[in-house]
This record gives C-alpha cells, structure tokens and sequence, in this order.
C-alpha cells in the first residue's frame, strides 16, 4: 500500500502518477515498456502514466504522487491507502488498430473506444491515434456512430420545451462573432437558446473569449440550466459544463497534434449540442479561399454529412453556406470582438455592418424554427428586436445574470500597419490576419488582436492604415513585427475605387 | 529570465518543462493550446512540454524546471539563465498531414520528419500521428526513404574490414535466443560481429535482456567499438549507443501505443544496422500461425520489402524464412533464456536440440558471406566450432571483456501447469506463452518466465508437467495463476506417440 500525495502539477488532461524509484510496493526501475498503471483505493479505478521521481523530497517511496487532473479523479484525500497494478491496455485499442488498417467500424466499437476514452484509459497518444487512423476515411454511419457515442450519458432535458436552438459556425473565419448577436436577438424573441461555447483552439479568439470579456462564462450545469431557464438565453464555456467529457479530451489532444478533421468536429459539435439538450441547430460554414472550408463542393459534403447525422439523431439541422472570403467585422481578438459585438447591440452608427448584416441573416433562420413564424419573416422580426433595443436589453440582463466580467484592457503596444500604395482593397488573406492576430498574443491575451481599419472593397490612400496591431506583451508584440513585414495579409489592387 | 532548475523526474523520452502559474517571464495561466514551448540559453534549443506548477517549493515563480530528460538535453547547471518562447509547430509537420491525406512523400519529407523528431520537436502524440498515418500504407520507395533519414549522421566505420555482419530474427517467437550463440560462433570463425540489440519491447526477453545476464551490455561507443576490434564480436545493447536516435523514440512510442508495423521494423532494423557499419546482414523471419508473422506469402513481402531497401542502400541482405510455430528452447525468459543459451555453448547433452540446430543453420548461413567459403560448408564449419567449445571460448571472452554480470536469480515464486490429459503436444500458442511470460513478469524481471518441459511432438502422461511458472513477486505471480488456467497454450491430442 502506499500513500496518497497531491503533486499540484497541471499537464493538460493527462493523468500522471509519481512514484519514487525505490518504490516499496512496485519494482519501477525496469520498467521501460508499460508505463500506464491502475490506482485503486477510490470509487473508481484511475488510469495514469508513470514518471518516475528521484528525490524523495517530491515523492517518499512509500508515496504516490498525482497530478491535479489525476487527484482531482480519485477524490480521496491525501494520506489515503493506494494501491497500484500495471494497467493493461484497453481492449478497444484492437478497434483503434482495425481502423489503421482501414477497415469500417461498428457503432458497438466507437461506443467502447468513446467508453475507454471518457474513463481516461486512453494516453494523448492513444487518442492521437485513434484521430489519425479514422482522420483519413470515415463513412456516414460511422461519423453518426461517433456522434452517438461522444453524446453521453450526461443529457440536459428542458422540460416542455419543444424547441430547443443553438448555431454554430465551424469558423475559419477572423473576426466573425455572430454568435453572441444572435443569442440576445433568439432570447428576446423567446426562443430558448442554451449556447455553448469553445474557448479558442487555434485563432485569435473563441466564443466563449469574446463573451468572457463581458461576463462570466465559466458556469456550472445547474447555474446555466437555471440561467436558460430564466432569461430565455445563456453563453456558457462548454469546458466548464459536465457534458460529452470525451469530446474535450480529444478536443484538446486535436489542437495539441494540430490536426482538425471536418468529420470529427462534425460529429463533436453535434455531440455538444445534443447533449446540451438543443433539437434545433443553425450551422454556419463560411467558405473562402483563406478559410477552413475552401470550396463550396467541400462545404455541400459536409452539409450532407450533417444533415444525415442530424436526421439520424431526430435533430433538426439547418445549414447555411456563407461568404467566407474575408474577415466579418473589425475587430479580431476578443476584447475587439466584444466591442463591435456591443456596437452592433447598441445600434451605433460605426457598428460594422458585415457583421451586423450576417447577425441579422442567421438569428432570422434560427427563428424561423418556430413553426408560428411564416417562411421569409425571420429576417425582419430578428431585425425589429435588434433596433429596438430588445436585443441589447437581453444582453444585459445575460451579463448581470452570469456576472459583469472586469472588462480587460486592450494591448497598449500597437502598431498600425500601412498600405504602401494607393488603390482599392482586393482581397484579405483569411489565414494570414488570424496568424498575424495569434503571433500578436490574440487567443492568449483578451487584449491581444488586431484592428481591420479596411475591408474589402474600401479604397485606400498610400500612407493611410490598413490595421492596426495590438499586443499585451513585448514578447508577442516584437515577434508579430518581425513576421508581419513579409506579408501584410492584405491585396490592394492598383485601380481607382470608382472605376 | 529565469533561473534554471532540475526536477529529477524520468518521464520516458519526453522533455517537461515546469513553470510556476505566476511565472515571471511568462503568462501561463492562459496557455490551454499551444503547450510546447522553446528554452534558450543551451548551445541548441530545446523543446519541452508545459506542465504548469501551483507550488513554489517545486518550482519558484522565478525558475524553471526541466524533468531529467530536458535537463540532460540543456546541459548546462542549476542556475543558469534561460529564456524560453512558444514553439511554433516544426514545418515537417506538414508532411504528416499530408500523408495521414493519403499521400506518399518524399525522402526530402521524411529527412525533414525525422531530423525534427531528432531535435525532439515532435511530442510523443506527434510521433504517435506519424506512425499511424504512415502504418496503413507505404510504398517501397518511402520505406527506403524513411531508413535512409534514421540512420543519421554518426555511422561506425570499421576501417579495414570488408565484411562486417550481423544477424537480427524479426520475432515473435518465445525463447528464441539464437543470436548469442551466433556472434560467438562468428567472432570465433574471425567474421566481425559488432551485435546490437534490443531489451524486450512487449516480449519476455529481448537479446540484450537476455545477454545482461551474463555481461554488462550497457556499453557506449567508445567501448563497443574497441572491444569489436579486440575479440571480433561484442553484444550492446543499443539503447545506450549513440546511433539512430530518432529510432529510438519512435520505438519507444510504437511500445507505448502497442502499434508495430512490419514496414517501421523493416526501416528501424535497417537503420540501426547500417548506423552499426554492418556490411553483411542475415534476417530470420519466423512464420508460424501464432507468430507475429502467421504466413509465408506475408514472409516473402516482407522479405522483398527488405531486399529491396538493402539493395538500394548497398546492404548485402540474407532473408530466411524458418519455422516459428512454436517456442524455441525451453527457456521463456532471460534467465532462463541465458541458460539455454549457456548449455547449448557448452554442449550439455541436455541443451535444447531446436535451439542448437537453429543457431548452427543461421550462423553456417552468415559464415558463408565470407568469399572464402565454399557454398554448403558454413553449417559444417559453424558446427566444428561449437563442438570444439571455441564458441564458448569466445563467448567467455566476450563476457569477461564487457564485465560479468551479477547473475539474477530465477523467480522463487512457481507453479507446475500440469497436463489433464494423456496424448501427444500437438501444438504450442506462440503467442499465448508469450503473454503468460509477461503476466508472470518476464520483460520486467529477469528471472521470470516459463520453463517448457514439453515440446510438440512430445509424449504426455495424464499428471506431467506442461512447463513451469517462475515469478519474482507475488502481484505478477498472482496475476498469471489467475489468467493461465483459462487456456495453457498447449494443445494435447488423445492420439499415442508411437500412433
């Protein structure tokens, strides 16, 4: 037996487990192959790698030391009796293998690879596995498969609710925050709409970043569940919620490997929402040259996809293809974000109108659910909330009710990029904006981002700004100079605005 | 700037970086995607994985710790001055994607992977992508081209000497210690043997596990080079050589999601062999039904597959394909491997019969690379030298040169598996013997294994002993006694011997 210590070490979803290597219950010096062990001695068996310790100041060999991610599963308290067993390896890693070898696997299969994932049996490279042997090929049935399994046990139901919305946008695109707009239009309109959020993965700001700069958004399943309940409409961080726990695992191995495959945020996406209890969903897939999703062909594909896993699933899935050929509003970086967010609430003149317009467009869809509703009205019910004034009341009232966040400042080393000819702005590089705004400290710092001073189609005079850099720390700031003079992401054509 | 300090933590081949969350020189309580960062200040940079730190006795607000593979890496002392930086994903990753996409790459695109994961740019879950996306297919070309990226820039050359041989058995079959018995053989005709080899991956033993039992194997190059020269054969184990070292790593993740394929060890043995200045390599694939390898036309891909790598790298290459139906020698295990191997050199009538001739078959074979020898006579020349006890002279030699080895003790801890029946062993589970070897410990602890007391053909009386179990504590003890009785392996057919 040894006993419990607490090594309050964070890594990142994997569970570790120090021993010292004069361990008094187990030989680990020899051990170079199976470096996974069971710890048993709470509720539930624990799955962790080994590292082994040399200084009996860390671990005593009489210990065992875990992580936070691992102490915090076995819920005993420090002191308590362990005991310890090499693990074997889960039997779902046989499917894992079939898949590698490029065979089709049944529902049975990914609902044990999903089971073995959830209790944590699988390493990060595991679960990387897994993600390239199915990230090459995986047919319909198998994404619904998928789907089914990453749902969970954990379901919110709404009571009598018949119509439960979301919208997600499968994103790509710099800038592009519809999503909080929306929710305080559907809210006000009545609709109730539990929106869950990702924080960012890999762009200059997620959701839940954006809406964090205005209030909290790290909400409990009960604290959200009550807040729908009363206001119509909340914006949790979907890591937070107790739901589909597999689908953040994998999430978050997805963006340490950097591999991101339509199929699998199809199936995690729709895993969410159904788990969040919504039965009707707007997705948004912007397509452009310089965005995740590059052709209209690819982006008909995945709406089939979803489309037949949504039917499948008995949720009602409505998809639109938008224009994602340049970034929609000006600000990229979650406190930019939230500004033009709050201008387009607060009808203000200089409110960016791409953004306003694309708001508009979807919250009338999502609406349009309701079978009161005539076809084509959406639009312009979505339109009147929004001028009215009703949106931005509902925003409030979500902001007080999950808790005025201390806004944070906006990076104080700026520096505003030039067009170095006279002309028209042609094009903007998707891909390159969201780099630049990452390079800057955008997705790390609220504050970090960029300022698009020009969209396309604006003309511009040699010496005038074209955006303007925003970073929180000197670090950020000078690598984002350094890389941001070979190209600026913008194309400015040479005619004149009014040719 | 912080000041650098070593957690003396093993974590298996990756680097771990410790920063406390109020780190100094950066903000990390933010970071929750890109987790690899750069540390500055060494001669090259190295790359580590974050684990943030909610303790100032492990790592001070002001420090930053590296576990004990980092720290080597770094070499430099406590103390130092080190700045670190987020590290951009290496640009080779590019080309994993690309071959997860179903692409075949180029030797530019796997020189590029593999110098990365040299540099330690990949994360274990990195290689863990590699390997899948490259285990479903690759082209003869591109196994050549991942061979000639492993074996790196540091190759032994061995001056004078035109030939220069070596022996490898692909595996999979329990007890099957040939290759000692070989390079003593070898190294006695005078052909030079620089033998490397590995510790048990997922088997019971492995040739160095086995071979450090009666010597140290643990040699650096320095030495395994000068005593090669010296008494024309040695035995290393290659892990603590400095040769293919992104071979290594991959290794270590193969074991660790339990994904080999035939086309990584065809390179991986390739490379390593030719990192050796091996000149003249003999191959033993075993095929046998619960071998790793189950049917000869899989043999012959294999073998063509090697041929053809060998051949475009000017490797003189020997494929055999023998019989691998069943265990070879009596001995499951290294002690009890080393031993049979020992009886064989010092030709006890009771040395195992399969075990001596094979090692006479397969060293004949690698004696007739030699010009000299006539074709047919290497098999009769390997045999004078066994008989002569020269072999055992040299293996003596050997053993003396590389240090004598504190011999383990065989596991106390046995249990007699006894026949039910009365008949004939008409097979023997390759595969299932292996796994009791492992629960019983052997691959962990040298002194345990399985003592076969019966091979196929053998005549059982109802009440005999099958083989013996040896375990060294009594977790591992108590774990095979709990698996065994459900299927021993052995199959008994009712018929008599002299049917």
């Amino acid at each position: 037996m040894l006993s419990l210590k607490h090594l309050p070490v964070s890594s990142f979803n994997e569970n570790l487990a120090y021993l010292h290597k004069d361990c008094v219950a187990y030989k680990v010096d020899d051990i170079n192959a199976l470096t996974k062990i069971e710890i048993h001695g709470g509720v539930k068996t624990v799955y962790a790698f080994l590292q082994v310790v040399d200084d009996a100041k860390l671990v005593k060999p009489t210990e065992i030391a875990l992580n936070n991610e691992a102490f915090e599963q076995i819920n005993l308290p420090e002191g308590a009796n362990i005991s310890i067993s090499l693990s074997t390896p889960p039997p779902s890693l046989a499917s894992v293998k079939r898949k590698i070898a490029g065979n089709i696997l049944s529902s049975g299969e990914y609902s044990s690879i999903i089971n073995d994932i959830t209790a944590r049996r699988y390493s990060n490279m595991d679960i990387a596995s897994f993600l390239v042997a199915s990230g090459s090929f995986m047919s319909a049935p198998e994404v619904l498969a998928l789907t089914e399994a990453l749902v969970g046990d954990n379901v919110f139901h709404w009571d009598n609710e018949g119509i439960v919305v979301d919208h997600h946008c499968l994103g790509g695109v710099p800038g592009n925050k519809t999503d909080i707009i929306i929710t305080a239009i559907v809210g006000a309109y009545g609709l109730p709409m539990p929106k869950t959020s990702a924080r960012s993965l890999t762009s200059c700001a997620g959701v839940a970043d954006t809406m964090s700069v205005l209030a909290n958004v790290d909400l409990d399943d009960r604290t959200f569940r009550s807040l729908v309940k009363e206001n119509r409409a909340a914006i949790a961080c979907y890591d937070g919620l107790n739901i589909a726990e597999a689908s953040k695992l994998i999430s978050s191995v997805e963006r340490q490997i950097g591999l991101i495959q339509q199929e699998h945020i199809a199936s995690s996406i729709l895993a969410i929402k159904l788990a969040a209890g919504v039965t009707h969903l707007l997705i948004d897939i912007p397509v452009g040259p310089k965005s995740r999703i590059k052709s209209t062909n690819e982006a008909m594909r995945l709406r089939k996809l979803i489309e037949y896993v949504g039917d499948m699933l008995s949720m009602e899935i409505d998809v639109v293809i938008t224009d994602g050929s340049e970034p929609i509003g000006n600000g990229v970086g979650a406190v930019l974000e939230a500004r033009d967010v709050m201008k387009v609430l607060r009808n203000k003149e200089d409110a960016p109108q791409d953004l306003l317009e694309k708001s508009l467009f979807l919250a009338g869809r999502l609406l349009e659910f309701d079978p009161k509703l005539r076809g084509g009205q959406g639009y312009h019910v979505a339109k009147e909330i929004l001028t009215s004034g009703r949106a931005l009341e509902v925003m409030n009232r979500i902001i007080h009710a999950q808790g005025k966040a201390p806004q944070p400042q906006l990076g104080h080393l700026t520096r505003d990029i030039i067009s170095n000819v006279s002309g028209v702005v042609e094009a903007i590089d998707n891909s390159r904006i969201n780099k630049i705004g990452v390079w800057a400290g955008a997705g790390q710092y609220p504050g970090a981002g960029l300022d698009l001073l020009k969209k396309v189609g604006d003309p511009v005079e040699q010496g005038e700004t074209l955006y303007r850099i925003h970073s929180c720390n000197s670090t950020d700031f000078a690598f984002a100079n350094s890389v941001v003079d070979g190209y600026t992401g913008y194309e400015i054509s040479g005619r004149q605005s009014n040719y």
